[in-house]
């Protein structure tokens, strides 16, 4: 079995391609990194999905990044209230933690090459890239080029929901029977999910796509 | 006044960089990162320099990195020993820490969008590149490439030694007065240098090349 890494969320994006590349039969390690979210609701996801699924799981913690490199920003400031609306709307750039792509991928490359593996997945998709410059394909091409060279036998960078949008991930997931009550996709950290933010937004949509009931209950 | 963040390890290329930037006229701010080495006498001479310089210094502390994501090597590892001798003998392998470039990188990119600052400034030699493969020019150049697309405004990365050897940078370092007895290479983190490990041995060649003295003491 071919080992690879995943960067896993515990949103429902990650989670879809944990199940999809269990499915493809490689012998998968999770990484969820604390980074100084204002909640740590996702990641308990992350983890009861992996134990569910049985996968050796990391979740690490560096959340005193979010407090003193990654600051001025909706997800990690607790003086920065999460905006409201669509992710095409000015204030949502709020939520944009500067840099995370490329500090999460690092991380992930240096644990596949610890573990001997030579595949790293992660999630980005095509709807991120309207705010999010890390998730824009001219950025994930250069930085798979570097990831190429970065050991000596070459790691491979894969993203192969880059092309797809949420409603397309949610459609996969149906398929692979992915068990979203144990994802969380809300940037508020409350009892039920927002409704309100760019993220809640864009999953509603996504499951009325793919034509499945949200398990998650969302605030009136 | 231009801002710049440096990565300073507090080894001596490093440092010379940091007097260097300074005295390019760069408002700088130091980063230095825990990741989990054996001893800490770098970053110890890392913040007595931007002391004594009065430059702002982070010093993360990420040293579950070497516990947990980047162990197998001698740096991080309490089971395995530092190898004695030149860096172009095999066993020296075992000091090359998983993408630590990309991963110390990153985080400084992160940090500069954070503070505005549009440059990262790093101490990567020609003399590094034999057995690491992140000092290697192509890995540098395809990172360059990411971290300008990393933000909606283009960051830049600096690697001006990047055709420098050790020797070349104790030279720049002599004409900018570079208080040399605040830095350590030594991957032993004794009272005094072992003078027997690849960055004591380069090191000890540069400051011939330089004709100068080196100010630490070497253990016999």
């Amino acid at each position: 079995m071919e080992k690879a890494v995943i960067i896993l969320s515990g949103g429902m994006d990650s989670t879809t391609l944990l199940y999809d590349i269990i499915n493809q039969g490689y012998e998968t390690y999770a990484l969820s990194i604390n980074y100084g979210q204002k909640h740590s609701k996702e990641l308990e996801c992350a983890a009861k999905t992996c134990q569910k699924l049985n996968v050796p799981h990391k979740i690490i913690d560096l959340s005193v990044l979010g407090k003193e490199l990654l600051c001025n920003n909706a997800l990690t400031s607790e003086k920065i209230e999460i905006p409201h609306g669509n992710y095409n709307e000015g204030n949502m750039k709020l939520t944009v933690v500067p840099n995370r792509n490329m500090i999460l991928l690092s991380l992930a490359i240096g644990y596949a090459i610890t573990l001997g593996a030579k595949k790293v997945f992660y999630a980005a998709h095509a709807g991120d890239h309207a705010i999010y410059p890390d998730c824009r394909h001219e950025f994930i091409e250069a930085l798979k080029k570097a990831v190429s060279l970065a050991d000596w036998e070459s790691i491979k960078l894969e993203a192969p929901y880059l092309t797809l949008d949420k409603g397309d991930i949610a459609i996969k997931g149906k398929e692979l029977g992915v068990d979203y009550s144990l994802t969380w996709s809300c940037y508020e950290g409350s009892d039920k999910a927002c409704g309100m933010c760019g993220t809640c937004r864009e999953r509603m949509e996504a499951f009325k796509k793919a034509k499945i009931t949200d398990p998650l209950g969302y605030k009136d």
